[in-house]
């Protein structure tokens, strides 16, 4: 799945939703005029720098209507501006009122950043010999964006002013929104202990590993903000965030210590019982006052900038502690999966592709009988089949299921019940699950009824793009940047491109999207041993449609024979190659053989043949036939 | 030519040479003593970030002996290291003596680089409760290096110390130094003036695009640190480096004046009439106090941190400058070559074509008729050929000419009159010239006598990566980095790899080694339309030779037909290509054919079809005929 987006608003009719639109930016202005503010800036992120988002802190889409899973909101005094990426350009169009702000399309010549929009702001202020006072809300972003807004902006008359109070939530908390539209409560859901056989890690060997890094560095103390760190080192899932397995809590671990803050009301036995000894569990409120007297007795604290909130990093400062500026550890060892996370990731995926396979059935089966199906009904479908998996536990994102037209919207995520399937398009199903033990994310394009010759090529192409990814052999050190460029290599020939990336990092039974690896122009991290990622090239055309072919990854050494011919490798260094955790076959009435080189050819013969090996025992006889018929390639 | 080496010091015997270095750590160390500090540090560059420096200013070479082109040395009071890439892992072995100064392999497993042996440093210091104090010239290292160094150990008991003098100088101007080996002048070879007719564009213009830049940014003054960057800006060249182009020079812009900082004394009256009403001609070592007296005006300095010395950075802040990061505009603009300056970089490769293709039928007739011929002989006669053509300046960098092993030595620069050319081996001559206007650089392998089916299986590889990164077409905003894995991907495959960049940007009558471009995993930076990049993929064994095949190459626009089929580009991003300056046949005898695509095959024979178009009306009849017959494919 390229990228998510939190299930949008329900649809009010334009007038009336810019009304309250406009209500809403009076009275976030009158919360500017109260903190003497010139703007304020409202980004997509939480105080947990979440992806996806408690519907409590959806405050950018609160405030703005813009309902995208990423962008940025931006209001001064007289103005306001909505910062999108190409994945919602269009939809950003469609949901926010041009009178009221305006759509900075970020990537379009002309468009501004919202940094060139504050230097023009904070220039035009000097020029009065004015400074220009930006507030913002340090909990919500990282100190390494603090620190790039402020190397940008600081010389240019702004002056970034952090407010702990955020100003959405004030105007939230007002009438007449308070009443109409309360926030909802939020870290109230239950939390579950993972055992080591899930895990592959227990606690006590986690918290040894992190705390080796931290003596490497000369740390005592490491706050942890982000939920997916926190329930990977503490071997616990929640379900606080749609899609998620996470759980609402901060962390700190010193050299003796480590704490837990959550709402500790919902926290029952067997999850103290595990964490007995090990972690101390407090509640949610206690973080900054325990961060605070903590480093009152030790002064080193190990901030990795990017993961950590400007807020954290404020009451550090507070209290006089020495930053120790370093990756951060439990960031790096989550990408490194390790076997029995493989393993769990291999089951989940099978049973996603079973899933997703049976789906691609039914649906031919409905078209070939002449049933209407819409992309609701497929969504249904394929979420029913994820549902009766053993050990199902959520969605990993909101099912995308496009057709025609619809698939060439990049993030559409709200599958229509009036969007039939025709004959003669495409349809793109992207959908995935958290199964206790492993999350999946898988893609594919499929023909209803016969392809056209255009559809055929363009499918080629992509698929020609995955293969090229997914049998690419590499050496240790290899980024993320250079296997992308491998992905495009074939389809820039043909003058064809796409908007995102070739592949993200995938967790074990956590968010679908995780960092540090994954596969595009802008991942400079190497692609390390047992790091799993997408590869999912694809190809959108407005109003034609979309192809995105997608499976799951994970890397592994290649087999040794491939090195012996590099004699050149004294320093022995290890190569790499992808293995597949996804079987789903690739929709043959599209694949135009032809333009595939043998390489090419052998590839997909030989995941043809997987696909059936790891299927066929979960399949009745008759499902078995039309398995083999779909992979006789 | 991926790398320079300047050129080595004369060899004395190790022993004699041992005692010399020890020598002088020992006088090194009493500067230590006499500044109390920890340790020292001694990067390559010098006060103008020169990669090629002038002899004077060879500080690193001349304390620690390893010669290479890049590497950092640093001296405690009790241990010394010298920290060297994949590049100069064996040379520096063989340049220094272990039991004075551990070499460092950067990039190696249990090799530290110096900022962890500074923390190491830094942390034993503060286990006795001491600060560990590391001098630095603050002038030899750039602001966003001491920001690195600055974050990375300030927190771990490490002071940063600035030291105006260097000690090393200090060092090299006392006996016996300064009597054996005294420091050489600098900084006083003729500068001439460019005619716009040869840069396309002229200085007024060039002042103009600059002045709109720091507007933008509201800047008042700009400091130029770099010797290309004051070169380009002032349609100068000079001789005061070693195959640079350059004059030893500062440069202040400001919004209304310009300044040149150099030895006065050798600018002679067409410079002065070429800079009159633009440029103020001052002394070299007013560059400071002018800096120090315009900050005093007016506050706003643009500083562009990789481009800029921490010394610079020092002084400005002394008198309390408002700094404005940004990009280096000059090193932006310089990147983006004019029409004027391609076309002139095509007129001087074809020179530097028509030489090594000359060169390699002369090697190839002198074998045939029994010639024992060395790597001196072959530098020699292309050497020679270079200084035939009009316009010959200087080389670009010393001629790498490495027969058999010396082959594999990617850094092989002083070619051996011993070392013959045997039948069986490979030759590698990388070679490049300065011409009035252009700057060349390009490399082939020839086989001596009859190849191997080795030697022709891995030339093959070479040449094919060089193919497949040669035609690539993408679009705009593609980096380095993804062009860098398209390069490798089929050498990828067969578990071949090469250790260096796949190219870097080139300079226009200017260096051979310039940024912001560039192909290799490390550059995020984008391949421009106008920039110029040599695609140089390898492939090198200990002991069995090396293989390298450079062309230079300009990107431009592709044929807009490829567009077309792309409907999903609304927003008309516009589509690149290169096309090669160098035009030099490759080795028909190492290709296997059967190798090859249809693709590749097509590009070659195209490429071998331009190599006769281009170079034939330079030739004699003779050499038409051997030209056709080595180009006949």
């Amino acid at each position: 799945m390229v990228l998510l987006q939190t299930l949008p608003a329900e649809s009010l009719s334009p007038s009336l939703e810019s009304k309250e639109t406009a209500r809403k930016f009076a009275a976030l202005r009158s919360q500017l005029a109260k903190h003497k503010l010139d703007a304020y800036f409202v980004p997509s992120a939480d105080e947990h720098l979440n992806e996806y988002l408690p519907e409590a802190k959806q405050r950018r889409q609160w405030i703005s209507g813009f309902t995208g899973s990423a962008g940025d909101f931006l209001i001064s005094t007289e103005q306001a501006w909505v910062f999108v990426d190409s994945r919602y350009y269009e939809q950003a169009d469609m949901q926010v009122d041009a009178n009221l702000q305006k759509v900075c399309k970020v990537g379009l010549e002309e468009h501004p950043t919202v940094e060139e929009v504050l230097e023009e702001l904070g220039q035009n202020a000097a020029k009065q010999l004015q400074t220009f006072r930006l507030g913002i809300d340090p909990f919500t972003i990282t100190v390494a964006q603090y620190r790039r807004f402020s190397e940008r902006l600081s010389d240019g008359g702004v002056q970034i002013v952090p407010i702990i109070e955020n100003l959405v939530d004030a105007v939230r908390s007002q009438s007449p929104w308070i009443e109409s539209e309360p926030i909802p409560p939020f870290g109230d859901q239950p939390v579950i202990t993972l055992p080591d056989s899930v895990t592959g890690e227990s606690l006590a060997k986690k918290l040894e590993r992190v705390r080796e890094v931290m003596g490497k560095k000369k740390a005592a103390i490491l706050p942890v903000t982000k939920l997916d760190q926190i329930a990977w080192l503490y071997n616990l899932r929640g379900r606080d965030v749609e899609c998620n397995p996470v759980f609402i809590s901060y962390a700190i671990v010193t050299t003796t210590d480590a704490y837990l803050f959550t709402n500790t009301s919902r926290i029952d036995d067997p999850v103290r019982q595990a964490l007995a000894g090990q972690v101390q569990i407090l509640d949610y409120e206690q973080y900054i006052p325990i961060l605070r007297s903590l480093v009152a007795e030790q002064k080193n604290v190990l901030v990795a900038i990017a993961q950590t909130t400007y807020g954290t990093y404020l009451q550090l400062k507070d209290v006089k502690a020495k930053i120790v500026g370093a990756e951060h550890p439990i960031e790096t060892f989550k990408a490194h999966k390790n076997a029995v996370e493989i393993a769990q990731m291999q089951q989940a995926n099978l049973k996603a592709s079973l899933a997703k396979t049976l789906t691609l059935k039914w649906i031919e089966e409905q078209i070939s009988v002449g049933n209407t199906i819409s992309e609701r009904d497929v969504a249904n479908k394929i979420e029913g089949l994820y549902k009766q998996q053993e050990g199902f536990y959520d969605l990993s994102f909101p099912t995308i299921a496009g057709t025609g037209a619809n698939g060439s919207i990049v993030h559409y995520s709200n599958p229509n019940p009036d969007c039939k399937l025709l004959h003669g398009e495409l349809l793109l199903l992207d959908s995935g699950s958290q199964f206790y033990g492993g999350t999946t994310d898988d893609t594919r394009a499929i023909s209803i009824g016969k392809p056209t010759e255009e559809q055929c090529d363009r499918y080629t192409e992509v698929l020609k793009s995955h293969i090229n990814c997914a049998m690419q052999k590499f050496p240790k050190g290899t980024t993320g940047s250079q296997i992308d460029g491998i992905a495009r290599s074939s389809m820039w020939q043909s003058g064809l491109d796409f908007g995102h990336g070739t592949g993200h990092g995938v967790g074990v039974f956590l968010n679908v999207h995780e960092g540090p690896n994954g596969i595009s122009k802008r991942v400079n991290q190497s692609l390390d041993l047992g790091t799993i990622n997408s590869i999912e090239p694809g190809y959108y055309e407005p109003q034609w449609g979309g192809i995105r072919l997608e499976n799951l990854y994970f890397v592994k050494e290649v087999a040794t024979e491939l090195d012996s011919p590099q004699k050149s490798n004294p320093n022995k260094t290890p190569w790499y190659e992808f293995e597949s955790l996804t079987y789903i076959p690739f929709d043959k009435k599209l694949i135009d053989r032809s333009k595939l080189n043998p390489q090419q050819i052998s590839w997909l013969e030989s995941y043809y043949a997987a696909v059936v090996q790891k299927l066929s025992p979960l399949l009745t006889e008759e499902e078995t036939i039309w398995l083999n018929q779909a992979c006789s390639f």
